[in-house]
């Protein structure tokens, strides 16, 4: 296989933003992340797009058709790639394939969601679909309420508090002030989401991700030719993926997905470095326990002491391993398409030293952690300073 | 690049299929292609889905994690992959990818659609998608109303008539007569087709394919691996894709689609050969004019002989060239993300001499033609017996 490099990216603002459409976004993250490569667009020879629920969110499929044509790069192959809420990793993943196989040199790979142009309704049913649509969605689950099953078997087991879950948030936030593109650019404490509304006991407001609009985009290329190109750039040292099942009752544990240990493991053997190489991460923080379980899962902790680990600030920027410095799916925001994407792009940042404000010190290596509906998809990328 | 090939493929029975739900068609198809591959489960190292409008259809998205979860492969990656009509194509494209990376040596690729579980109008809806939503469809432009005006223009430029279109669709009929897995297998005449209902002038309801549930699977195999294994798979000799406006408002020209233009043309090149070397092909007959602008745009005939060709019987079996011997989308059926992986199915059968009843003789070269939308995107595979 080729290596593959990170040579520009950029992402359009967080939001709610009611006076831009998908193309606006798309061609803000892709503009940006074509300024940031410093490349001709017609260097780019094929285009790949992550986007979940399109079709019911805004009427509109043939994604990825529709961004070649906004960003002026027809005719080039444009593909959209979708797996639930990690379908801008899997975007990136493919696109990683068709450089390491030979096809091309450098390919744009653009996440994006436009979610409030739907009802609140319209959006949580969609979402629905990253779940069992048969068997978990017509009964009533909604995503809320199977993290809050997962959530409420992780204390039962493991003695996780309310707390614990907060200061995930809480950290989240705090990261997310010195990220001008995040959605939220307010400061929050425990009591805050302690207080916040119950949504599905005992997840509250501000243990969830909110409903965002957004797109970020990367450009990959060959990393011979990346070297010749620049010196700026990021190695990807590793693109892991696997599958579990999908609806949560199929699972033989509520407190681990699966899917996210086997990708973990995955990434380390090709990358040939260990959780304890990593300097930074961005893990899929869709809710606080979602953020707990996947520190563990990836090997940060021990299973069970994500909670604990996450209260002591170990994770905050100075601690043993900083998470979601960008703010994470929670303050950054979660325009679903775009977040799997978006964690390459603050991992890019972070590895070339351009975090301002929220910058690990000498990072080498980084982590992105990207999870479908309820773990049925995991994609897990190992981005790697040269 | 590592070369690919093909070692094993299987369909559901295509059609109106009330009983069946989305699990059922997949595993059926995938069964059959392993069965047919004479491998075991475990040697499939990721799957590729190809559906186009699962969340609008019947609520579900992370279809590739349903797909590989129903089929018992976990934990395997699984990645959906979507283009409109041309999702299957894609899938296959990206599988090949995969593969051709050195990434895997089996992938298996699945292309489904469940239609019948929605309204027609929703159907209608949900297929609109593939077009430009704010451009076109919410001004009541739906595909028979596009693939109309392309009829209209073709029949004034070059004098194509509706006896031409028509021919097509006869001969689709007459093919699928022999193919066991087709929707219908009532054999029409051209006056059939010119007395039918007219649903956007010049198309009539038998110039245009059905709404249908099927699935189809292809497994892929590193070609070295392939020949170990067996002496009856089929290789990839060409994948080429290219892009176009998603609007048809904003193309240059009405009678040709430049995306497959430009992916045929890439793919001859891939294969070292001509269109004249190709014995049987599958095109993307969604209307019947989209038969004829796809057997002149792919260069069996010139710009403009589509038509008067397909009436001279230039396209049945045992003529010059041999189009959509399964019967095509209009006799075969079209469920949308399965259309571009059974194209696929039919030129393994025919090269491998399996086409009962349809089979083309001393088949050396396949082609197929799969198109999303209006022609945003096309994907041209082929397809060379050892």
């Amino acid at each position: 296989m080729r290596k593959v490099a990170v040579v520009g990216v950029g992402m359009s603002k967080f939001g709610e933003l009611w006076d831009l459409n998908l193309r606006d976004l798309v061609v803000q993250a892709g503009i940006n992340a074509i300024k940031d490569a410093n490349i001709d667009g017609t260097e780019i020879k094929a285009l790949y797009g992550g986007t979940m629920a399109s079709g019911r969110l805004i009427g509109q499929e043939h994604i990825a058709a529709l961004i070649v044509d906004a960003m002026g790069l027809n005719p080039i192959p444009a593909t959209r790639v979708e797996g639930a809420c990690a379908s801008g990793g899997l975007a990136l993943r493919n696109a990683y394939f068709a450089i390491a196989s030979g096809a091309y040199d450098c390919v744009v790979v653009g996440g994006v969601e436009k979610m409030t142009d739907a009802t609140t309704a319209e959006a949580v049913t969609a979402l629905g679909g990253a779940g069992d649509q048969e068997w978990e969605l017509l009964q009533g689950a909604t995503f809320p309420g199977l993290y809050a099953l997962m959530a409420r078997r992780h204390m039962l087991e493991y003695g996780t508090t309310e707390e614990m879950l907060a200061a995930a948030a809480v950290k989240n936030h705090a990261n997310a002030m010195h990220n001008k593109y995040a959605q939220f650019h307010n400061p929050i404490t425990i009591e805050d989401v302690l207080h916040s509304k119950k949504v599905a006991d005992p997840l509250k407001v501000l243990d969830c991700s909110p409903i965002t609009d957004g797109a970020a985009a990367v450009i990959l290329m060959d990393l011979e030719k990346a070297k010749e190109h620049t010196d700026n750039y990021v190695e990807i040292a590793a693109s892991a993926q696997a599958s579990d099942t999908v609806a949560l009752h199929d699972r033989e544990s509520l407190t681990e997905i699966r899917a996210a240990q086997i990708a973990a493991r995955e990434a380390y053997r090709q990358a040939g470095i260990t959780p304890k190489d990593i300097d930074v991460a961005e893990v899929h923080d869709c809710f606080t326990i979602a953020e707990i379980m996947a520190i563990e899962d990836v090997g940060f902790f021990p299973k069970g002491q994500g909670g604990r680990a996450t209260l002591d600030g170990e994770t905050k920027i100075g601690g043993t391993i900083p998470v979601n410095t960008s703010g994470g799916l929670k303050a950054c925001g979660h325009p679903v398409g775009a977040t799997g994407v978006k964690q390459v792009v603050e991992l890019t940042w972070q590895l070339r030293g351009e975090a301002e404000g929220r910058q690990v010190a000498d990072a080498q290596y980084g982590l992105a952690h990207n999870v479908g509906g309820s773990g049925a998809t995991c994609v897990v990328h190992i981005l790697k300073k040269p």
